[in-house]
């Protein structure tokens, strides 16, 4: 059983890593740490462990941690990981960052788009940016992981494949993501106050989220060119789940969806958790819920010489701790579906 | 492995019953059936299963499947189930029955509440009332299998202590219950639009709810004597889950919330999915979601001598496949809670 | 035209107000007051004002606008308004406080309910509380008004002409009440945050809500005996709209749906905002929403002998700002539904 | 008073129209026709109408309404109103249709995406395209409106300024838009069943839908060269609102958000129910439900050269039937706000 502490057990994307962990068959939680809740029993904070977990929040060490367990999972808000990792700490211990902090590669473009000093930035060379799917070989390896967003999680696998074959011309990629409202996690606003979020829609963050350096790093590191795009998030009033449509040109505009297709099942062909869907059907967040699941759909838009790409997840699994699982699962040599064969809740 | 059916499987109790059995680690679907959806895939009506499940829906014949499998799960609108089921299918197969053909005892009462002529009274006896909280025994040398519905699920769950104890006055009990819209099923109807039934509260077939006989005969058995009670449901704008607010004068105007809570101690305490909430805590149906667990709080209002206990379930699990799942369990002697060991999915 | 100043104009309750009164043809905004908000254009906080509202909203200080309109409204939190108003106060300006201060005529009930110490007693007695359909001739007169709460409101109107006539059993009454999310106003709260509240029912505050002694005072004036009652407050994952289910014993059991329909109709005939449904139709939250309407229907159970008389509200409008506009006409001389006139919305 | 009909008053649009019109006070309705509720009271279908309308549904006579009413509001699926409308009919009554038979002025268009024959051609040149901000001197002098779909009214509304001015690349443009469900109308499917929509998000008719021919020629006529975009509407689990982010390349890339905003101010600046955001304030569709105004606010991503134009109106109101009622105020010569003053409702 590998032995794993769950540090910020008990934001969103903790509570689901706590539960995901909970009926993982070859993992088991030996610390969850909470600042806001130390000394409280989890399942006081999350009623839903009642009789499931009977563990006490700590205060985070991970100094500590890094001793006693296998693998610590960070859950933090930006800024704070970077401050506690460094080599010495992964000498004893193997780090899943759900944070931002290790993502991007480049020191100033992170200063830049998250406005604070990066305090760990030898660190950042080390650092595996966890996209199972296209980066497995060096997860394997890495004692370091920057487990991605999640709408970029979305968005690059959306589009990753049309990027590698050179198909979209790179000036013209626009993304319109739409995420339920756990993706704005537990931390109290007026804006994921039910009466001014629930039936209404929002657009936030527009060209300035900052989750567009992390997609444009990823495909331009597959493009093998500076790709620059315009990204888009929405709030609606759902729990969970992120669509994100795509919008590019094509290079070439005799290519037909069955073409697009192929590409497709060229790269996604062996992945578990990647489906293609059937012409003329698209994703909808309902299909992936509660599930590692990412769904992908297409259009040719003949008349424009547009490709649309539609990829849906749900944003606290696949987006987050779902794909933090899979990263440990290939890091200690498991099959990388254990513990994520969830079918997905479409009621 | 035990083999299984399940008649009716593209409806929602059908699509749970087929999702929990999807992930059931001692059992699994040989055959799924459903009239509407018959030579379809599967995965075809139910995206979610896309790489999970290959099968195609076939016209269901029971006496066919009868030979080929261990156990038949029906799930489908009532006044079917009693036409398609007799003893020499019972000599072949275990049978659990989702709908409500077999669970109230009295043929009269059936047919005035469900307003259709019983076509099978010569089973009535034989079949057994799956409440596995209360019903183990029985359930075990059951070959016919009433699975509760979900409402009286709750409400039974809520006051079996209370009853059983003779603790309240049994002319006194209302049980105001709340349940998402799964409950009404797949069938399209204005009342279940979503543009008519989102944004607004409802109550319905209020005092003439089919599931009333069966919370009045099952607490009537406990309580040696004949219950009638008032029971009003409503519908409200979520997906899943399932309050019941029961109330009732108490006997003895001098018992405080402790002895209260002994008395469901007594009763409930080795029961896995049974869990009875901290005082001055009280359920919420997202502390349950997805899952086969029952929490019931209570409180007793000392001005009015009312005790006033809440319950909540998953109406799809606990109140349908969940416990369905679990009385096959208990059926083939299997551990109680295989499979059905889902943290609820509180986000 | 009446001048009006609405104070704590950007709580929900004088979000409402605001928007009702700048439709009203009779009276005009002159003053609309905000702590949290002063300085700030009324149209930032709600855009929904946005070339509607240039008013900027200012500290407020009762004693000066006493001299400069002709009503002022309060729409604060409890404890707040008997702080602020005092017979020279009511010498020149009318009040209308949509908060709890003067809705309980006995000082001591107010205390224990509201845990603090009331601070302007003497005005009890004349504070008139303004639930418009039985305090009309009383509200003519007032210089005070107590505006009723939201599920009070609800309450009474769905019991007062079974109390009235005394035809229940006054120790047998039960309600079972659910509101919209707006119902617990503009604070933030995990409660209340969009993720922990959707998708979710729960009861709240059972058999402790302050909204009790209030319901209970007035059925009381009119049952000429003490009446005590259980209620129970659920919220439900909707913006707006109130649900008062409410359980009596019928102390005649002959009494058929047309007896209690007659009754009805006596007492609300001639009130153009009670509509009492056809027979078999239920309220729904819907069928009022955006509007100053009470809609009733009820069912007689022969079976147990209880009554179910089911009322639906708005809760920001007839529960709060509807009623207070309302109570402004009558005091006024106006038509009591000048202003209040709007077509419920019921998509 | 103008007389009015309307013509399919029971769908959702038509429930609008009564809505809006009962509360017009220089209009009233003179006959509702339903073909599905022929005979019915209105408020029967919607009880929100109790005590508000006490007219019956006729069978709609479109011959015989024309000699009694002064106009005629038609609210019926496409393909049914071009057979009924004609020369004669046009003599004697104005009509204003909300459906699509009129808005495509060329007739090969229309039933390439209609897929059905226009059986009324000779209409279509006299027809006026009742976008009231552009259109209104052609629409004060028109017998015929083809009333605008709501998609459209809103992409339309939100680029115009640009196009209008030349400002952006005419092959770059990209329309993501969000719609409420009551968008999808009355009839009953699977997509709007609650339990299949709700707590999902989804896109459809992708590069498909009927509305964009008709954004086409709009933007097209002022651009005065020919405009093909790609649009993809999503439907989103609330009941009203539309929200267009619409995406285009700036010719000029040195152009700022001022510059940008003195454009919309220039063709904007005298509409009372278009409203321009303040800078870094984006439209959210709470903030106009149930009202007729059109919000719109916008972003240069200077790192991409796109423009991000957000515009978001009621689909019922604006995008229908409330467009309907601006478009007979202008025909009849009333102020055009008439009747359509309401405060949107944010909560």
């Amino acid at each position: 059983m590998i032995k794993t502490a769950v540090v910020g057990s008990t934001g969103y994307v903790g509570e689901e890593l706590v539960r995901i962990l909970c009926a993982h068959p070859q993992a088991g939680i030996s610390y969850i740490t909470s600042h806001s809740n130390a000394g409280q029993r989890y399942s006081e904070v999350y009623q839903s462990f009642n009789g499931l977990l009977a563990d006490v929040c700590i205060e985070e060490n991970i100094e500590e941690l890094a001793g006693k367990v296998d693998v610590i999972f960070i859950a933090l808000p930006h800024g704070i990981a970077c401050k506690k990792i460094n080599k010495s700490i992964l000498d004893k211990v193997k780090v899943i960052d759900l944070g931002a902090d290790f993502r991007i590669k480049n020191k100033e473009t992170y200063e830049q788009w998250y406005k604070t000093e990066h305090e760990a930035p030898e660190l950042l060379e080390e650092a595996v940016y966890g996209l199972c799917a296209w980066k497995r070989d060096k997860i394997r390896e890495a004692r370091l992981i920057a487990n991605p967003g999640c709408y970029t999680t979305c968005s690059i696998l959306s589009l990753m494949p049309l990027v590698k074959d050179g198909l979209i011309c790179t000036e013209s990629v626009i993304i319109d993501a739409k995420s339920g409202i756990t993706g704005a996690g537990k931390a109290l606003s007026p804006g994921t106050h039910f009466t001014e979020c629930n039936e209404s829609i929002k657009a936030y963050k527009i060209a300035s989220h900052r989750h567009t350096p992390e997609i444009e790093q990823e495909l331009s590191e597959f493009a093998l060119k500076d790709i620059k795009l315009t990204f888009t998030p929405n709030l609606i009033p759902i729990q969970r789940g992120i669509l994100a449509t795509c919008y590019a040109k094509l290079l070439d505009k005799s290519l037909k969806y069955e073409d697009i297709r192929e590409i497709y099942l060229k790269y996604y062909k062996g992945e578990y958790f990647i489906r293609i869907m059937q012409k003329d059907v698209y994703p909808e967040t309902r299909w992936v819920r509660n599930s590692n699941f990412f769904d992908v759909g297409f259009k040719v838009d003949d008349r424009t010489g547009n490709v649309i790409v539609i990829g849906a997840i749900d944003n606290l699994v696949s987006g987050a701790a779902g794909q933090a699982v899979q990263n440990m699962n290939i890091m200690f040599g498991l099959e990388e579906k254990t513990g994520l064969k969830t079918v997905p809740v479409c009621l």
